[in-house]
């Protein structure tokens, strides 16, 4: 596929003379698109202050309004990418592999994964951000961790990736500096919620950080970016195609996100579900993901050959406690105290601890449990940040006692909340309070099953 | 229908915590309308400097990429006249017209329109702009009258029209400064080329005007902003609305321009053919849209009751010496030199005149000479501008000896050229010859006809 995208921006020859923004912005407003060439000179253009804002921001509204092709979609990817460093890993034995999520409420999903697949034998450099709005963010989540230190320089991670085969660390400013000033302005020109700009500013990241296998997790519902299956499968597709031309080996997963992935919303909370789950204690959902993840990075890779050995070599990692132990590992390697794993008390705990119950009334059965407004009712605690420059309180956050299709008496405790105030648990428990439904019937919830796409060969 | 569009607006209350520009953004790329109150605060919001660029950028290719209706249309327009001063011409006892072209190569028409709605008893204030690329300004072309001065203070205005019925001046600043910003950013984002924006662009500045009777000359063909007719009806329906939604009354003339209006292009030499004009020697073409404009205007404003009677009218003014008499009356009003009137040769000349001569081979008739390339050969010799900060030669320019349908022997003159040096001159030759088709069998041109838009009642 690389090549005939190739062949075919071959055919527009660059004209030095000819890159005048207007008329680029003219011709991705009639529909048009814009070269390779091109759309280089825009970006480093753009990230050395020769583009003005205003022009750049018309050139996106352009683009959110006439699309882009696979074609200018891979270009704009590679574009971005070249603003920046890009990681080198060719000097690894085995195939370092790479995973992002689209994000969700208690997606705490690479706290697990990326310790289970170092400990079978693929090296990952997760590079993570922080949390914004109703969902949190990896990094967040970690200094939860006395100690824990997420600003690795990349010499640094290399060292680590030599020695334990894993790091869990922030964006590299190095990398892809187009998209921070990209995204920014897209932030304030209504310009975010675009197809082609959110694969290509996804995937320039993946390209950037070096990896040549790539797992995509799009999540799709209620607490999701995407509501609509349709929406986050036409994403996925979009960032798969980019990682192929680019040579990558790539494959999405489609899960969904109408409650939230586990039972546990806030940072503390989240990093002691994910020690759980290493252990075998944690809840299915979080580790059927886990596995489903972590089976596609071990096909794509070629360490496995087929899914089913691959789930049960990850099971094993899981079991002997290999993958706990990797975990350990990487937390002291970064400078945070590896005894939350075997102790996860050692974590932060919130002062205040109050149940969320069920009405007195006769209904038995949770209807659903919506992740958006649980993930609103930890953001009330203090769990989340509503703008960038909020401070955030790691110890706080909701534990989910029933979920969607759980049984529940009159009275009884639907959730837990870990607040700071008693003041602010009240505030969270009006947020719950429009997060469940409760039914007379029992709800039959859909069988979990995973849509993939891409990564054939 | 100005009260069917205000009902239609006042469906959306206004919600002034909701203006987020981000959010009003994003209405118009889904293709929603912005409120009047939206805009207003939108247009108040970018003159002040409160809200930047490239906010405003992606709202004006949201607004390319999804149009305007009517409704929204006008409410911008109003809310452009709102950045500045309007004028008042209550205090006059006749009702004061006014003329908008959008431009053309050779179009003097202002120059003869202006003193003859005077001497027929209808007071009129024309603003005018400089010229850019092919196109001549109106401005410029009077400045090649010694001493002449444009820049008059809407209280000198107010005198003048008092005194004498016309004044021929630029554009005041203190009129629907928005405009020229928003124009000015438009120019930079590739969104110049969009119908509704050129429309309340143009109205915004009429209405502040503050005329009661507006007369639009839309041109089309070669030489024009617009080539197709199709579209120049558009945008002249679109500005008729607006006028009539604003409570004017507005008639749109749609006119040729694939050749130069008149034989004259370049300052001097229009202002000299316009003269000739008045004074009932001038070519017919320039004549006959004068005449078409005129009496739309004496229609509109209710001083003749039809068409045949202020036509006669108007032939009259002229062939008496009173249009020419008002003209000379406006240029000793405004500074300058009021005997170019009776004698023309006090307006600057070239030095070096040749002339562009028909091929010795025989070839009788001229099939076409192109607007847009006379434009260009004039702007060859000095007579435009190609950036805003060029300067001018008002000396220098093309007439034209033959146009399309002319008979033409071998070698005889089709052009003459003035020019300020002899390789200027053969620059604009060469310019011309690419301008001139000449046939073997005679061109019928179209008859005349010009079709309005608008203005019933």
């Amino acid at each position: 596929m690389s090549g005939s995208l190739d062949a075919h921006r071959a055919e527009r020859p660059w004209d030095p003379a000819a890159h005048n923004m207007v008329a680029l912005i003219a011709r991705k407003r009639g529909g048009g698109a814009l070269s390779d060439a091109e759309l280089g000179w825009l970006c480093q253009g753009y990230v050395a202050g020769r583009i003005p804002d205003y022009q750049v921001a018309a050139w996106l509204m352009a683009v959110c309004c006439r699309g882009m092709d696979e074609a200018e979609t891979l270009a704009l990817t590679r574009a971005m990418v070249a603003t920046g460093a890009t990681l080198d890993w060719s000097h690894l034995a085995a195939t370092p592999v790479d995973k992002h999520s689209t994000g969700g409420v208690g997606d705490k999903t690479s706290l697990v994964l990326v310790p289970l697949m170092a400990a079978a034998g693929l090296p990952f450099v997760k590079m993570s951000g922080r949390g914004l709005g109703h969902t949190g963010g990896t990094l967040d989540k970690l200094e939860s961790i006395a100690g824990f230190r997420t600003e690795l320089t990349p010499p640094e991670m290399r060292t680590q990736v030599e020695r334990i085969g894993c790091a869990l660390v922030g964006q590299s400013p190095e990398l892809v500096p187009g998209d921070k000033l990209l995204y920014a302005l897209r932030d304030v020109t209504g310009t975010v919620d675009c197809l082609p700009l959110i694969a290509s500013s996804i995937m320039s990241k993946k390209l950037a950080a070096g990896a040549p296998v790539v797992v995509l997790d799009v999540k799709f519902g209620a607490g999701a970016f995407m509501r609509e299956v349709e929406t986050a499968r036409e994403l996925a597709r979009a960032m798969v195609r980019i990682g192929e031309g680019a040579g990558r080996r790539v494959r999405a997963v489609l899960s969904a996100m109408d409650e939230p992935l586990g039972r546990s919303v806030g940072h503390a909370l989240e990093v002691r579900e994910a020690i759980e789950s290493l252990h075998g204690r944690g809840p299915a959902d979080l580790w059927a993901l886990t596995l489903e993840l972590g089976t596609n990075l071990l096909l794509l890779s070629g360490a496995e050959r087929d899914a089913r050995g691959a789930r049960q070599r990850l099971e094993q990692l899981q079991a002997s406690g290999a993958a706990a132990e990797r975990f350990a590992a990487l937390i002291e390697a970064q400078g945070g105290d590896p005894g939350v794993v075997e102790d996860p008390d050692r974590l932060p705990a919130a002062p205040v601890v109050t149940t969320f119950d069920a009405p007195q009334r006769e209904v038995r059965w949770v209807g659903s449990a919506d992740a958006r407004r649980i993930g609103e009712a930890a953001l009330a605690l203090g769990a989340g940040r509503r703008t960038k420059d909020d401070t955030i309180d790691l110890a706080v956050g909701i534990r989910l006692l029933r979920k969607t299709g759980d049984r529940v008496e009159p009275g009884e405790p639907l959730a837990e909340i870990h607040a700071r105030t008693d003041a602010d648990a009240r505030a969270a428990a009006e947020v719950l309070r429009a997060a469940y439904t409760l039914e007379h019937e029992p709800a039959t919830p859909a069988p979990v099953r995973y849509e993939t796409v891409g990564g054939e060969g």
